[in-house]
């Protein structure tokens, strides 16, 4: 599943990635919205008519990217009706990982705003984060009623899985010098779902070796 | 094991903690030296003569909050030629989030900070990241040798276990209005510990029963 954030034309678009690439490496006070018509190659009358200002550019890009991100976790959220809720679980790892690999610079600068204290990044937790909340804790409630899951503090494990899934995006730089692994490459996607579906069958799952142990015992 | 970050004066003190505060609210460079002046209750003057200028002040609080970093997980390597690989991983993970906790707004800061990509963040990563990562890597390639661990991917696993312990400080706004979690309270921490507890003995370990199991059905 690819999805990709909605760009509607080609001077937006050009705007929008010049706009996350300098956020990215000068912050969204460091950067002008002359030196963003300049990168993007387009009038500075441009970002006027589509996005008001620096601000409004801003948070339609927040707003871009997090209405793709929840649209890919409301489709694992859905699919409880037909499948288990591990299914559902390693459903939306493995899309949020795509999503974000698909829109990593996008990715970067959302994931970066929201560490901040600002009017914007408050609606943002009342709207897109309760939402997102909502639909993980279906997903992990729905696990432990039906004992596939352990019996888990919730908010614990929605912090653990978030910070394990927004750590390449966020820290892209930290990723490619340090630790030499290119986050926005398949292969490395590919291999770090693997590593997070360990995590869920060993860590979420209740272990099934243990229950077969136990009824032997018990005979 | 309480470490605070070193404080040598008063006034220093004061400049400090405000400057942690409204970089965090405001960002880096959406704050004046004249804001931080006016908070701290101090004169402009004597942020000057501390830290010559804005950029000295930030680079200040980084330093010292990554020395102090670095210290504690310094202090866990150490320990494998006493303990084992799983001792010295659980004190590490539990020592970072007391430190976190007690240095909690300049956490916040310098961990936003690390997202973004200048001259300064490109020092940390080449110096105290790269020390970090030697640590880290130490513990868990013992651990993989005396077969403790499990055949881990140590990049995957470096970028989990590091997602896992910074998400609270990196994002408190998240966790207290979303999660309704206080991520400065010794009772988070504690609970929060034992929870990457978890995550080390069934993910990280090799599992104990298993080889219990495998040694009863090949006699």
């Amino acid at each position: 599943m690819t999805v990709k954030v909605k760009k509607t034309s080609k001077t937006k678009e050009k705007v929008i990635d010049a706009a996350a690439y300098l956020f990215n490496t000068k912050g969204f006070d460091g950067t002008s919205v002359r030196e963003i018509a300049r990168k993007a190659d387009v009038n500075v009358a441009n970002i006027s008519y589509y996005f008001d200002n620096k601000a409004g550019l801003l948070e339609y890009l927040v707003s871009s990217f997090l209405d793709g991100y929840t649209s890919v976790i409301e489709h694992a959220y859905v699919e409880l009706d037909s499948r288990s809720a591990r299914e559902c679980l390693l459903m939306f790892i493995k899309n949020i990982m795509n999503y974000q690999k698909d829109n990593n610079q996008l990715a970067r600068c959302v994931l970066r705003e929201i560490t901040l204290d600002s009017v914007l990044i408050r609606e943002v937790l009342t709207t897109y984060m309760t939402k997102e909340k909502f639909y993980i804790k279906s997903i992990l409630e729905t696990g432990i009623h039906q004992q596939e899951f352990r019996k888990l503090l919730i908010p614990h494990t929605i912090m653990q899985l978030k910070g394990m899934l927004t750590m390449p995006y966020l820290h892209p730089q930290y990723m490619t010098e340090v630790l030499h692994v290119m986050p926005n490459e398949t292969y490395f996607t590919d291999q770090y779902v693997k590593e997070l579906e360990r995590w869920v069958n060993l860590t979420i799952c209740l272990p099934l070796e243990k229950s077969f142990i136990s009824t032997r015992t018990t005979k």
